[in-house]
């Protein structure tokens, strides 16, 4: 057992990382799922994957697996992201996931190490969800996707069961091939932090507590569209001064008072729109992220609250509808454990962080112990091809993410994590 | 000069007012400027005109013009409004003035009263400007009206020139005819407030001071578009919220520092919109309205200043651009007074009030002595089926305007009005 022992003594290669990146970057910058450009970072993926000595198989839903025996008849540790991408996209986002979990098999591939439990490594179709929404492939893989969301079209006409078909699954045999819960040891996924707080604070490794829960609430702002010119202000009942007032309560609730992770105000329609026209409705979404189910809903409440106040003084209706509930995820605690150990052994400093963002990692927590290890996006910047990581941090993510399989392989008692995740 | 001892002798009657409302109204309520709509509700006036003695001419803008000789080679005194409407209208805006005008023509006709100077009756021809812009008739009447302008299409395809052509004007002489300077000894216009002042202090009759200037400036706020979910509040450059301390900023301005009589943010448009992505800018206009040119830049100059503090909070930068400054028009002394002698004349309780909308007397001022009268909208509502002057004000409003007509008439010194304007 060289591992327990020996931290570090496998090390992942910068420029070898580096060199798998720059080749999918080679097949097109952006690869929107199921496109051409993504089957043809698929083909290139695969051929990397069985360079490496995996054996590699497409599921109904068109996730490829990349299989490697272990020296037990245990369930597998599944490791791995996405190389499906935004419009314009940077070379990192999954990619890196992806690249990292080929390159850990490479390593363990030339010093011959066998683990006791089978290894996969996955890459996820369709997460960025350009078309059919995010997550598809992880999301039919427990059983998340229905026959109706199938039958759904994009743009071009194409419905969802035929884009599946065109990259090799089975959308047919969807139901009867979903990842049953205990199928997978433990689902390990290395991803860029995109967001800018281990670049600020120069810390190279996130171990992720979790992914954040999302609320989106619509809300109606009543009041009454006038003439600009005739109607005095003390006779307006102005819907886009209220809506200011509301998003300057929204940002407090989440810079000032901390009461949840994130908050944001990113859509706003104001009706008729008109320069010489007193506002008289606007429509807005309010979005709030944190950790802890309790807080957001408690944040909302505190909003609602909030805006009986504004609306008496403007003389506005406020009317809301909670649209969307994403429950937060946490990192199962045997994994984050073994990601941080993992941190500690290879003595890279690390910290605990939330992913504001979602993950196929949120999807594969529904069957296995799941963990996410993140790494710098340089200033933050991602979805755009600005976004960048040091070919160093590239690296240090990737060992990360080689110890971490290794630990959770010599766990003393594999059930140990079953245990703790039921 | 029966006038000038028994003012009130010649009283308009509500109901005759009324019937002359409701037959307009019967053509149609939306009479878009130009339309058959239109063309009907001008033939319907015109045949008006005719019936109390007016002759009618049509001007090379399509300004329908109804003239009664005076008993002195004087130049004519020019009254009315317009009759064009907006989509799904009122019955009162534009059309009192006009059916008032021929109304006092009536009763002056029906007590064989000559005045001193000439009568001219005028409808202004696309007043509303819902296509080609506002106050065409008017402007096109003062030389305001250029020849591209006449090339220019409406939605449908029609060039100004031929919609002109289709009331029976002539844009081929629109240069030779414009009204000159002096032509006319003065012009006064009855018209509905539009706001709701006068319903709300209970006053029958506003004597216009003027017809507010208006500004308004484009505002481009740049921060950074950003990941909802991986920004940190710390992080975000938020061009919304940014936007939302302006928007509170222009309000304050003028409802608690009175700075301008009225401002207004009635046009916001967030990019990219979308609801988990911090908003990257916004594009937004203010709006600011006063009778005072130097007010209105001292406002827009401090809120200016007070967006460098807003800039530097929220890390977004402002840019401006001067889109539009219409002058302040001044109703002119002489018949600013003349309209307060009636109304004292008449013992109705009146009160000085600015325009907050524009309207044709602010082309004709620049060419003749202007006045304007307002009556009490109910609610201040205009511009929508839900109009309403009463009955009573209505025909007080059209009192006022015969009354002022015979004041100017028989002023000591015919150009004391022409000084005091020059």
């Amino acid at each position: 057992m060289p591992r327990s022992t020996s931290p570090g003594a496998f090390r992942i290669h910068a420029s070898n990382l580096q060199r798998r990146i720059d080749r999918l970057a080679e097949v097109a910058t952006t690869r929107l799922a199921y496109s051409e450009e993504d089957i043809r970072g698929r083909q290139l993926a695969m051929e990397m994957m069985r360079e490496v000595g995996l054996v590699v198989s497409v599921d109904a839903a068109g996730n490829i697996l990349g299989r490697r025996a272990g020296s037990r008849n245990l369930p597998p540790i599944l490791f791995g992201s996405h190389i499906d991408t935004v419009r314009e996209a940077g070379r990192f986002d999954g990619v890196l996931g992806v690249v990292a979990a080929i390159e850990c098999v490479a390593v363990l591939q030339a010093t011959d190490l066998l683990t006791l439990h089978p290894l996969e490594v996955v890459i996820f179709a369709n997460e960025e969800g350009q078309n059919f929404g995010a997550l598809c492939g992880s999301r039919a893989a427990v059983g998340d996707i229905s026959s109706e969301d199938l039958q759904r079209s994009d743009a071009s006409g194409r419905t969802l069961s035929d884009a599946i078909r065109g990259v090799g699954g089975k959308p047919e045999e969807l139901e009867s091939s979903i990842y049953a819960d205990g199928r997978f040891c433990a689902f390990v996924e290395l991803h860029i932090e995109q967001g800018g707080e281990l670049d600020r604070l120069g810390i190279p490794i996130g171990a992720v507590e979790g992914i954040s829960g999302i609320q989106h609430t619509d809300v109606l702002i009543s009041g009454i569209a006038n003439h600009s010119g005739t109607t005095t202000m003390e006779a307006r009942h102005d819907a886009l001064a209220a809506a200011a007032e509301l998003i300057l309560v929204v940002r407090e609730m989440a810079l000032q008072l901390h009461s949840c992770r994130v908050a944001n105000v990113g859509r706003l329609v104001v009706s008729p729109n008109s320069v010489n026209i007193v506002p008289g409705s606007v429509e807005l979404t309010v979005e709030l992220r944190d950790m802890q189910a309790t807080r957001i809903a408690r944040t909302m409440e505190a909003i609602k609250r909030r805006t009986e106040d504004i609306g008496e003084r403007y003389g506005v209706s406020f009317e809301f509808l909670d649209r969307k509930f994403m429950e937060p995820v946490p990192a199962h605690p045997a994994v984050l454990a073994a990601i941080e150990e993992s941190c500690q052994a290879l003595q890279f400093p690390f910290q605990r962080i939330p992913s504001g963002a979602g993950h196929d990692a949120q999807m594969m927590a529904r069957i296995a112990p799941m963990g996410m290890i993140f790494v710098p996006s340089v200033g933050g910047i991602s979805h755009s091809s600005k976004e960048f990581t040091e070919a160093e941090d590239c690296a240090r993510g990737a060992e990360v993410l080689l110890e971490t399989i290794l630990r959770l392989d010599r766990l003393p008692d594999e059930a140990a994590i079953g245990v703790a995740y039921s």
